[in-house]
């Protein structure tokens, strides 16, 4: 094996396919990137099983081979080199060297035949998205995704193609996120994508208006992007039916200016981290949203002018929880629903119909 | 107590004297931040005891008084606050209340008179550094001061005043560190001052020539710049004899590119962190440095161009050791000083004067 490319051109492609060697398997050929010559390119692939991220850079191949080099010390090298042409060729003893200008490295090479070969997926494209809008759906939904393991399939995101709708939806048993885009697309789609993917997905996407392909098996995804392939494995079971836990109706609306809501929240919760509760209460009268908190630390309270329709109302909840929905909103003026001081609260945009964010309420044991 | 004081104002003012607080106190009080009205003015002091900084702010005072508000919290609050003007006054049972637009705070304050007075210097200034220059000079020295405290007194960096020079110096039984500046000041002056005080100076330092006034006295230090006093204890003992340590003759003689130089070992210690002892060697003839390293991981070979005047030599390094003095240095062209792979390596700046690093070498059991 011998190829010769520009470092630059290497760097970017390390930098891709690293984003799926988590480092953490058992399987020591996954510390690796996969590089293999293909006609004039290289296919550089990086895997944790679970999920394979592919890319192909151009290089000068002047013979071909299949090689596994560890990650980390490979891009850190690449990354050190001078901005010039490098020259990679095997050597005797399973080693190959590097060279660059004056830097000549003599490293180990890792056994290609190891390497979990990736599921091969038949690109039928059936679904695409611009980059934009996905890692908008993305960022949008993946914070709600739960933490830890107990049930597996909500540390996953809901894919879901109905009625006309693109659906993002993640929900920990505490909140909910909902990312909604009206699609033209006659399929039926529902596939659980684990938050891990979605979370290196949106890393490599751009804020461009450049398309994404996706191709679903039934236990795959794949996402095609410029010349990079992102295969994961999707999560198994059905996904709670969310719909049921959306109310539709409510007895208190308000209006709010967004950025007047979240930096009062983040005020309020600096009187609400004793004790890690975060715990902030509303109360909602005469056109004016008041948030208190007080702990040990001292109490606050303040102020932010609404426009409410209906009944008075005293809430509290877990600020983060707000916050996390409020911070991932894109308009500036958005509208709460209530129905009592026990249901859920429902946030929206004012304007645009694209989404909506579910929390649920700290019950208070009285009235303080 | 009550006054009237601009958010961005009071933020600054927070942000310099908090580094003096470290939170690692065992007396309460220290993690707070103590008030105090002086005419049209607050000064805010933060102290740990050996450290202490004070700075004044311009504030409406509409009635005088004293407290201490915890460090962090405060903070945090007038950071989040929006950006206009602040109201703080005292209430009952020992609490204040921050006032912003509609924000209101309530905060328990501590008892003022438990905060340690620091200790009163007499500013009869006895010297003056732009800030620049006493930024570079702390940072070009504070990387070789020792990191543990087995002899405290190499924690701390030589504030040496003599023959028309002010000189910085810094060692750690493996490395000195020595940046000197010609003065015009007939003091003698010899005082260790605490690598964490240095590290917190340089912090407030600017790149600017606004001079830097600092006074003395048998145990303290007192930096004055502008509105900001910072006052430190100075180490107890004499400081090691630096000069017998500087070797005056060497058989070998380099002239090196330093950037050159630098990204090289940076790359040859990629293949060094094996085992964590970042062995780079180093091999000097016929107008070529040869750097190389091996380990599990694999060889690696660099080659830089020199001039050499002297003998051809073989010697071996803790390439951190070089990385940090390298890159403190300003100058693209230096100059290395060898008198035998036993022996420390000197290096210093080609055209100005004004700095010495020594680095001790790594002895090898063998030739390899």
């Amino acid at each position: 094996m011998k190829f010769l490319c520009k470092k630059n051109i290497l760097q970017e492609g390390i930098s891709i396919v690293q984003k799926a060697v988590t480092g953490k398997s058992t399987l020591p050929v996954l510390s690796g990137i996969l590089i293999k010559t293909d006609k004039n390119k290289l296919i550089l692939t990086g895997s944790d099983m679970d999920l394979s991220i592919e890319t192909k850079v151009e290089a000068d191949i002047v013979e071909e081979g299949t090689i596994v080099l560890d990650a980390k010390l490979f891009g850190e090298i690449i990354r050190k080199l001078p901005n010039d042409t490098i020259e990679i060729n095997t050597l005797e003893n399973n080693s190959i060297e590097i060279i660059c200008q004056k830097s000549r490295f003599t490293l180990i090479y890792m056994n290609p035949e190891e390497f979990p070969t990736p599921p091969i997926i038949n690109e039928n494209m059936i679904f695409s998205i611009s980059e934009k809008k996905l890692k908008t759906m993305i960022k949008g939904t993946i914070f709600a995704t739960a933490q830890d393991e107990t049930r597996p399939i909500l540390t996953g995101v809901l894919f879901q193609i109905k009625e006309d709708n693109l659906n993002f939806v993640a929900l920990d048993g505490y909140r909910l996120a909902l990312r909604k885009d009206p699609v033209d697309n006659n399929n039926t789609i529902n596939a659980v994508i684990p938050g891990k993917t979605l979370n290196e997905v949106s890393k490599i996407l751009e804020d461009v208006d450049k398309m994404v392909n996706i191709t679903f098996t039934p236990n795959h995804i794949l996402f095609s992007v410029g010349e990079t392939k992102i295969i994961s494995r999707l999560l198994e079971g059905e996904f709670i039916s969310y719909n049921s836990i959306i109310p539709e109706e409510y007895k208190l609306k308000v209006d709010i200016n967004r950025i007047e809501f979240l930096n009062s929240i983040e005020r309020a919760s600096l009187m609400a981290k004793d004790g890690n509760t975060n715990l902030v209460k509303f109360t909602v009268s005469d056109d004016k949203m008041v948030i208190t908190s007080n702990s040990q630390l001292g109490m606050v309270r303040e102020e932010v002018n609404i426009n409410m329709q209906g009944e008075d109302l005293q809430i509290a909840f877990n600020s983060k929880y707000l916050l996390d929905a409020l911070k991932s909103m894109e308009e500036e003026e958005i509208t709460l629903e209530f129905f009592s001081s026990v249901s859920p609260c429902i946030i929206k945009n004012r304007e645009n119909d694209n989404c909506i964010y579910l929390v649920l309420p700290v019950r208070l044991l009285n009235n303080n």
